[in-house]
Formats: C-alpha cells, structure tokens, sequence
C-alpha cells in the first residue's frame, strides 16, 4: 500500500559537536520520505521556493518517490537553523525563517486522495485536518505534532486527534499534551482522545508503545557515534510507517517489526548530517541492521 | 547457589514528590539482600552502630538471609539524607553521617569465605579488594561501584577490575570511568578493563549490557508511579545475581532473564519508600511482573 505524507522541505543548518552544514536538505516530509521509500511506494506534498534545487529530491524519485505534490511558490524555501550540545538531546534554535512555508495550505493531488496510508508530519493541526478533508478514506492516518500545537492550538488538535489512528509524539510532548508527569499514564491518557495506538519516541532510549491496555517498550539502535539528530523522528516515523504499508499487519507482531524498522531508519539518518547517510543506503543495510537490533533486543538469540 | 554480599546498612531520610521518611531502613547491602533473597541464599556481611534494631532484619532473617556477619560496632549506623526532585533523577544527597560506617573493615566469616557469588556493593574499592583477598574461589564476582571513587581512587578501583567478571554502573559513571561520551563505547571499553560482562544501569530507560562484542538492551519496567527511587540500583543487583545464582546459567539466555529479574525487583522497590514494598513481597509476585514485563518487551505474545 502507498502512503501520502505532508509535511516541510527545509533547507537546515546545522551544528553540532561533529561539525556542521549550511543550507542542508531537511525538513519532516523530505527525512520521512528518505526512510519510507525503502518499504511502499511514497507521494510528497510540500511545498518549496523558487530557490530550491528540484535534483536534490532525484534520490528519491529514483526509488519511486512521487513528488508531483511539491509545489513551486514565489519567494524562498523554509529555513531552520539550530545547535545541538554534546549531549545531543533537544536542539536550541537559532532561526527559523518559514519562507513560502508560512503561506503552506497543503492540496492533495487528485491522484493521490484515495491513499491508504496518510503520514501528518509535525505542521499546524488545523493543516493537519485539512489534508484529512481532502482524503477519501485512508485506512491509516499517523500523526506528528509537538509542544508548538500542543500548547498553541490545543483545541485543533484535540478534534484532529479524533480522527487518527497513531500519535507519534516525543515523551515531553505527551506529558505536556496528557497533563501527567508520567509517560506511562501520559501515553494511556493519549489513547483515550482518539488515537488507537500511541507511540513515545525517547530518543536513543527507543520507544514506548500503547494500544489500550497494552504496552510496548522497545530500544533504539545503539550507535558507537550519533554526528546530527535532525530528522531522527521523521526517519522513525518513515520506517515504522513504511514497513506497516508494506506489509498491511497490524497485529503486535506487525506494529513490533515496523517500531523496529523505524528504530533502523532512524539510526541511520543519525549517523551523518542531513541526508548523507540516506541518499545511498539500501534494503539490505536496513535489514541487516534490523537483524542485529533483534539480536540486541534479545529476540533472536 | 548462595550469595556473599558486602556493603552498607543505613537509617534513610528521604524527601520526594511523594512524601518522606526519617531514619528508615536502607543501604545497599540490605536492598541487594531484600531482593535477591527470593532466588537464593544470601549472607550479609556490614556494620552497624549500638542504635541499630536487629528486629529490621527480621523480615529478611524469615526468607533465610543469614545475617551473622553483620557487626555491632560502638557508635551510630550509618545515615543519609537526600531528596529528589519531580524528575526523580539523581538524589541531591543533603546529609551524610559515615558513623560506624567510616571505619568498617570488612570481615568475612569463615563460613562464608566459599561462597560461589560474591556482590560487592559500592563502598571503596580498596574494601571491595579486601574482600576478594578473604575469599577462596568465588565463581562469580559482581562489583558495584561510583563516580567517588572513579574520580578519587581510579588506581585501586582499576586493580580491584581485574578480578571482577561483572561490572554493574549507571551511564554517568561508565562514561566517566571509560573516559567516553558515548555509552556504548563506554560500555565495550570497560569490558577491556576486567570485567567480561558490563551492566549500564539508566534506571527507567533500563539497561545497556556488553560481553565481548555481543550487546542487549533490555528495559526497565514501565511503571505509572514511581513515589522513592532509593534502592533502585542495588535492588536490581538483587534480582540479577539471585536469578543468575539460581539457575547457575551464565548463557545469553541465562543473562537476560536475570537483567529482567533486576528490573523487576527494582520496580517493586521504587513503588514505595526505603524496604516498605520489600517486606511482604513474594515470589509469585515478582513472576507474575516477570511474565509482563516479558510481553511488554515483546519477547511473548
């Protein structure tokens, strides 16, 4: 099955303890599409300006990516530059220019509203909710959000969060968005505004899992060297996505292999700046190192 | 198999968000002994001053913990004093009474110099070395330690890693004593200091375990309240050498199951402050976590 995912195309600069880059390709859309591509076919709606270099996508239109969905608008790609500490953690900020991305009212393609999988990367829930109303009926719609919405634009996310089935949100954010101060209770809290399943992205400490009264806690892939966290939670979100459209098992066993591809993807979208490590990876990296993370988790032996 | 193990006994006073306690029953000696009872038999050996009450021991005394190597010294138990804040990270520590405590030498009794495990609980390494010097062949030395004496006694804490197979430290204190800013790293590069298995205690996120070049990261249980983390560390210790003191099975599989014992009995102990969870625990208690926490980890349906 293919998915349509909405999100930003950005032009990051970045800097951390590794080293830095300047006007990188980035943004939610672009990092969730670089992971997804490996497991169904992908179609981008995003929006960039007239500065934008159209061949910085080719490694993914040759994977199949659709990005007939981009528009081209008059005035500058959205730019995000920040910092990271040595401790990598949240990164500090240093500008945000929205560019064209401020005036983003994101249309779905005819061609691609009868998707059955819909990713919502973190963008403004009313936008969020706007895309929904354009589609016919997704099996699947998987939302992004952060503590931006969540303490901007509670209400619209509350009615958006009726209509999705997972919520990917990091462990501060679904504190903030439950009102608890433990994540357990903040992820069951989460289960009851709407979406079915829960997940608790912690960084390198993996993830937890909610559906109901079930709960999933299960690890990151741990790297000898992390140089550039930007894109960590859209490359999870594009593994865990991807793999569930690919193989349309939505049993714990299927949800458990797709938070694991997503753990994979994101470990490698971590390991180098912007898309460095994406552009040329493959299927088979991916799954050799799904194999060795089930090592690690103790599932095989 | 039976369990020597050395370390502290303490009267508590501990503040967190959930309330407090003054002069309640502590150390690292009695959790590791509080938990690794329900697998096998432990013998205790640490001091206490005049003011100690032998009867706090007795529920500890009922399930076969041989306490006869405790001795009564003139002067007052050991004290500490520390708070948490909403976090429950690391303890501000706001008092510390060495007591008795300052001048214990510990003394093995001849009857238990032939213990098969030995836990060394986190006191200064030159004890922990006087320890291994009374004993005849222990199979197993598992070693505690903390960032005191990483920074202060490095020397003696280096000769004392020779003779230990199991190193158990948080992630501060591996990366600390490995001089690196990456816990894997830390992790792989202690196991060439000594010991042949290293434990990477990250308390709710779990624990990061290396032998050789083999890694396994398991988590801690997810647990909605957490009201006083004193004793997490030991009490884990507690689960993981008991478990792997019972079954005697130093396999892969032998290992995890014993980290996800720690993990358990850690669980009980954070529920409630200083051994109140403890006392009237039993075995079918903690399986019965143990069976969750084996779904929630996703190693059973």
């Amino acid at each position: 099955m293919s998915i349509l995912v909405v999100g930003s195309i950005a032009y990051d600069t970045v800097a951390t303890p590794s080293g830095q880059v300047e006007d990188a390709l980035g943004g939610s859309a672009t990092f969730f599409a670089s992971a997804a591509r490996f497991f169904s076919p992908v179609k981008m709606v995003a929006v960039v300006g007239e500065d934008f270099d159209a061949a910085e996508l080719e490694f993914l239109r040759t994977q199949g990516v659709d990005t007939s969905g981009i528009s081209v608008e008059s005035g500058k790609t959205f730019r995000w530059s920040g910092s990271y500490g040595q401790e990598l953690g949240d990164a500090e900020t240093l500008a945000t220019h929205l560019n064209v991305f401020e005036n983003f009212r994101p249309a779905v393609p005819e061609a691609s509203r009868g998707e059955d999988f819909v990713f919502l990367a973190n963008i403004d829930p009313e936008l969020q909710l706007s895309v929904l109303e354009q589609m016919s009926r997704p099996k699947m719609v998987v939302c992004d959000t952060m503590n931006f919405w969540i303490d901007g634009k509670r209400d619209a996310l509350l009615r958006l969060l009726q209509r999705v089935d997972v919520l990917l949100l990091n462990e501060t954010e679904a504190k903030s968005l439950a009102g608890e101060r433990n994540v357990v209770r903040a992820a069951r809290a989460i289960g009851g505004m709407g979406p079915s399943r829960v997940v608790v992205k912690m960084g390198e400490h993996g993830v937890l899992f909610a559906e109901g009264d079930r709960l999933l806690r299960l690890p990151a892939y741990p790297l000898e060297e992390v140089r550039d966290p930007t894109g960590a939670g859209d490359t999870f979100a594009g593994g865990f996505v991807g793999s569930l459209a690919e193989s349309g098992d939505f049993s714990p066993g299927g949800v458990k292999r797709a938070l694991l591809y997503g753990a994979v993807t994101a470990s490698f979208a971590v390991e180098a700046f912007s898309m460095e490590r994406l552009v040329g990876l493959n299927r088979a990296e991916i799954d050799a190192r799904y194999a060795t993370l089930r090592r690690i988790g103790g599932w095989d032996g």
